[in-house]
């Protein structure tokens, strides 16, 4: 690969890739709501225009019950490896609108960043691929096999590409699948996203009385489903935060000392951490820094909770019900489907003989974390520092991306999580933005990337 | 008093009694909706007018910040006692009305009850006393002066009343109050209630992050205030579902073994109550029955909480904040405003470092006990006796009357609650409905307790 030729080619049409960026920006494409359905596949049909012109060999958009999977692919020889990218050209839905400074659908440049909903999350680091391949084929300096798969239900679950991937093993085979749809520290210091945690969610309904009851007339001779949730809900963690659920660790990864030494370099100031948050204090399981309480262990929060009376004013109820929506971030080696089983389990056995419970499944992930020492990942570690100057440190992220679970699960592949976002990029909130040094800089790692992974 | 004369008045006027009643019953007096002001007012102008028909010496619409209070008062002679009757003429909203089987404003009378908002509460009840007033004084047997305090503000928390009582204390100086605003066991079975407990009821918010966070991102090192609040809730109790307050028992009074043996000799069938309610068993304080835990023990119940994500789905928030409705019903000797302090105490010492608290106080009322061996409670039980042939039975409700303590501590009396309701009745309910036979042996009755009161 000619570095030159490819630093050249950047620089000539530095200005046509972000227009192009824009052009796609411009287009409204909320997977969530059906009403957007023709923009939807309007940005599917861009991308695959996009990536003919890129000089891929075919292009097709690859119907599904949603909406479409935009593949591509350009081989370069039996001999050359082969990296599968995945992105996604469907975005959140933009409300609040009124928070926004400029409309969501109208992109602009304004202090080196560009403002769009999908800017950074993840059209913007999605297209980078797309003129990073263009830029190393127009230069005759493409090294290694290329294939896209570019969904656009990423922000409703990514239900129909777990299909499309099952059915579609032999056209997907690759060395490595390569992500942009995260972030690093800084600019001033580039990272690698190599852990995510999984995910256990689920609803609870708990039942009292067949009914309403006026809270003098019954109360308190008759069990209130508001209180007992809520002393099931505190059952489930001891002193420690330890979650009491029986069998919950069993399958938690011990990692080394040396390995929490490694998690604990990455910078972190926690005086800063709480004064963002405006917090008194951090607080997690017994034993671990904060860094190792999002990186390494699982979590059990409620996201919502809900019973009774929650009008204005005073309402003396005894309700029937109460309910909650609750989630666990799970971690090596723990498996979604097991912890889900387990729950519920545990949920039934303390339910009250006052009380009945309901519960429902809803979406799920395995966790996942990508080894430092293959291949894939001293290519991506070695085109940072390339291209920025610094040696990428490995960060293990809180959240989740169920598809990097599927995609070793059913590919066999790790996934390189190479992202160029900023925690300040906004993402899914209003004034969602992408700083164009991070545009370029990416693209330029991108192709670094192909090069190293080359060989 | 010549209950003859007395009987045949009612007998002949009967018909004459329940149109009258029916008519009232079609004015939507709604004093929680301010669209119905003008028909509030309407109820109050009815009832005025019909006390000046039954025979009253004057009567007045007494203006407030709120709605009228309708007063009127004969005097027969100082040596007689006085009674003050109260009672209210508004009513609540009739919502859902897809779940009423006849309009709420349009009477009908079906299965010998007469079906409609305010049937029973209170207007059914509060009219009964006018009827009595007239049969007694259409028959010169009028033997106390009676004093009427009916307002039009009791379903929205008889603020004005309280002023009205303050600043009319000589103008409602009498030996006893008389309300009929409450239930009997049965038709089978009378009983005059003598217990309520009072209420402190309250509103917390806790705050944690100072916005929403993701929960993967900062789930497991971010305190979430969902958990914390069910946490906080969860410790109020103990194993024994005592309440956990520093100094919530203190002036809780303790009653006799004998005191307790009365209590307990009320009619109450436990297989029944659980059938009704469906559910799989009772809870409450351990060492008393059901009786004593609706009738002499003070609760703790959350009546509503919310925080989170409460809609479709799943979203993984780990939320700012958490809130909860919370209330206290209390027993002699507690004091509401002493419950409330001690209860924003211990929940802002328990609040951890995380977090921050607001608490704002709702309304509460005082706890009463109304003594069975004063001359007037003897009246009563004299006239159901006589009435019914059978010797009431005193219960202790767990519902809270507010305005029963505040007669006793601004005018020193006790009030007498000669409710002829039954549990059936639906009050607050679709389908709220006034047995006829209740209607005029309440009628009687009164007239019965005026004679026994009279000595």
């Amino acid at each position: 690969m000619d570095k030159s030729q490819i630093d050249a080619y950047l620089t000539e049409n530095k200005k046509r890739f972000l227009d192009e960026l824009i052009e796609l920006l411009k287009i409204p494409s909320i997977s969530a709501d059906s009403k957007y359905k023709d923009d939807v596949k309007k940005a599917a049909e861009y991308v695959k225009q996009k990536l003919e012109l890129a000089g891929i060999d075919k292009a097709e958009l690859c119907e599904t019950a949603g909406h479409p999977i935009v593949y591509g692919e350009k081989m370069v020889g039996d001999s050359a490896p082969t990296i599968l990218v995945y992105g996604h050209y469907d975005v959140q839905p933009p409300d609040p609108l009124e928070l926004w400074n400029s409309p969501p659908f109208e992109p602009v440049i304004k202090d080196e960043k560009i403002y769009a909903r999908g800017a950074c999350d993840d059209k913007g680091q999605m297209y980078m691929h797309i003129k990073a391949f263009e830029t190393m084929v127009s230069t005759s300096n493409l090294p290694c096999n290329v294939k896209f798969m570019i969904e656009g239900e990423e922000e409703v679950g990514s239900d129909n590409l777990g299909i499309f991937v099952k059915q579609n093993k032999e056209k997907l085979a690759a060395d490595v699948i390569l992500i942009s749809d995260t972030s690093i520290i800084s600019n001033d210091q580039p990272s690698i996203t190599i852990g995510l945690r999984g995910l256990s969610y689920l609803e609870v309904e708990l039942t009292g009385p067949n009914r309403d009851l006026h809270s003098g007339v019954y109360g308190g001779a008759v069990a209130n489903p508001i209180n007992t949730l809520c002393g099931m809900i505190a059952s489930l963690k001891d002193e420690n935060n330890r979650i009491t659920i029986p069998g919950f660790y069993d399958k938690v990864r011990n990692f080394t000392a040396e390995e929490r030494n490694e998690i604990n370099k990455a910078p972190f100031d926690l005086e800063n951490y709480k004064r963002d948050l405006e917090i008194g204090n951090v607080d997690g399981e017994t034993g671990y820094t904060t860094l190792e309480r999002i990186g390494i262990r699982p979590t059990f929060d409620v996201n919502g909770i809900w019973g009774g009376y929650t009008g204005e004013g005073a309402k003396t109820v005894l309700p029937a019900k109460a309910f909650a929506k609750i989630s666990m971030r799970l971690v090596p080696d723990q498996n979604s489907e097991e912890i889900t089983e387990l729950f519920i389990k545990h949920m039934e056995s303390i339910t009250p003989a006052t009380m009945t419970i309901k519960i429902k499944k809803h979406h799920g992930g395995e966790p996942n974390i990508t080894p430092t020492n293959s291949f894939a990942y001293e290519s991506a570690s070695k085109a940072f520092k390339e291209a920025w100057g610094k040696k990428p440190i490995p960060t293990l992220e809180g959240g989740s991306i169920p598809i990097v679970a599927l995609f070793k699960e059913e590919l066999g592949l790790d996934a390189i999580l190479l992202g160029f976002g900023l925690n300040s990029d906004a993402i899914h909130s209003p004034n969602e933005n992408y700083g164009l040094f991070n545009f370029y800089k990416g693209i330029e790692t991108i192709t670094l990337f192909h090069k190293h992974f080359a060989g």
